[in-house]
């Protein structure tokens, strides 16, 4: 990583987005809590606004209603006409992109961050959409840094040639906070802590460099591991499609522990 | 505990039930297998039959699709007329208690077993209607002698005045087997093993059962400590209903290891 930081402009419009899956909990609990108490996503320079993204999923407390939320502001969705059939979600994901972009425009939001779950243990991953979104990059190294003692790896997830179509993806630049392992559906104070420390110092780093950029100071280069997807690997399972094996009980929930 | 079983028949008509939540995974799989398998509930004195209880429920991994089947075993839902807008677990109650009852009926099945998990860290709870369910408590005393190394309570879930509303409820006995801590729609190894030994465990109580009616041999009298529910505590709420606290993080998933 040998670029600074792009674009040089301040970020002024920030949003911090929960409940993308609505069973998530950590991020639904958070965003709910700021739509109340704003206070703690504002800054010197900017004032971040909470968003619940995904109100009906949220209140089922499931992933999602029709379809994916997260997997719905491609080009295609977001450009197609409005019909009274569409999916909730993608109904849904064109209201975001009113709100939050609209996508690829110069009216775009600066920065969204958006926050997940996952019931595996992985610790703290951050879901980048690639490295060429150089502030996500400067961004996740600052957090990195933050709590070198903890995991907390990127992950790339747009693969090559592949359209992005996540929330984050709306704004001219995102990240994904996932956060694990948290059952879907329950809220764990451990992981509301983290969460929300995580966000906070992302909202310092956005200051940070909204002051440097003020001051003309660039961000050093840096080197940085990243893990990109490989490929699939589903579970061993019979004709019918049902679970024909599961994760050895040695093996379950170690993820975190071995990348001590 | 001072009563001998009853009564003394042997026990012929044997049910296992899975899936009566449908995000209970070690219950929803065990089902399926055995559905596919049968053979692992066969003793030499009866064969249980598997029974997975919410297919609806079970292929949209929830709880359950309108309302909880393990609370409509009562004889206002069981005995009213059917209606086109009755919530599918209603009408599936109703289906159940054909097969399995009917309800306090000389027809209904011997014994009825109904596997459950939470997310709670509670190991092993075996839920059983009422002390009064005589058979069903030398069962909770012969898996807690089985394995006394693991934490293994009896819950007796009916309270004073209260009509049963369980699916084991529908047969002369039953036991429900609650396992935990598992994220719903997860399936972890450790408790999948941990379900299957128990059924095996008791099914070859319910063949020793069988045997000493053969031959009239008494089980011996015995004192078990049991819980009943006291009163529910509800997580601290803000003025709309959402969550405005949490478990403490020294205390979340502390349960089953401050037992030990």
């Amino acid at each position: 990583m040998c670029s600074r930081p792009e674009p040089p402009e301040p970020l002024r419009r920030v949003a911090v987005v929960g409940g993308t899956h609505g069973n998530e909990m950590s991020g639904v609990c958070l965003a709910r809590y700021w739509l109340r108490a704003p206070g703690e996503l504002q800054r010197p320079s900017f004032s971040a606004v909470p968003v619940l993204a995904n109100p009906a999923a949220t209140a089922a407390c499931r992933r999602y209603v029709d379809c994916d939320l997260n997997r719905a502001f491609t080009s295609a969705f977001l450009t197609a006409r409005a019909h009274p059939d569409d999916p909730y979600e993608v109904t849904r994901a064109r209201e975001l992109n009113q709100l939050l972009g609209p996508k690829a425009s110069g009216q775009a939001f600066d920065f969204v961050l958006d926050l997940h779950n996952t019931t595996a243990s992985m610790g703290t991953c951050l879901v980048a959409e690639s490295s060429h979104d150089v502030f996500a990059m400067h961004l996740c190294h600052h957090l990195q840094l933050q709590s070198p003692e903890l995991p907390c790896r990127v992950f790339l997830y747009q693969l090559p040639g592949e359209e992005s179509y996540s929330v984050h993806s709306v704004a001219k630049s995102g990240l994904g906070l996932e956060l694990g392992p948290q059952p879907q559906g329950v809220l764990r104070a451990d992981l509301l802590a983290r969460m929300r420390a995580l966000v906070a110092a992302a909202l310092d780093f956005i200051q940070l460099f909204n002051q440097a950029s003020h001051t003309g100071t660039a961000f050093p280069a840096f080197e940085m591991e990243a893990y990109r997807k490989v490929s699939s690997v589903d579970f061993p399972r019979t004709e019918t499609g049902d679970l024909a094996g599961t994760v050895h009980p040695q093996l379950q929930t170690q993820g975190q522990l071995a990348s001590r």
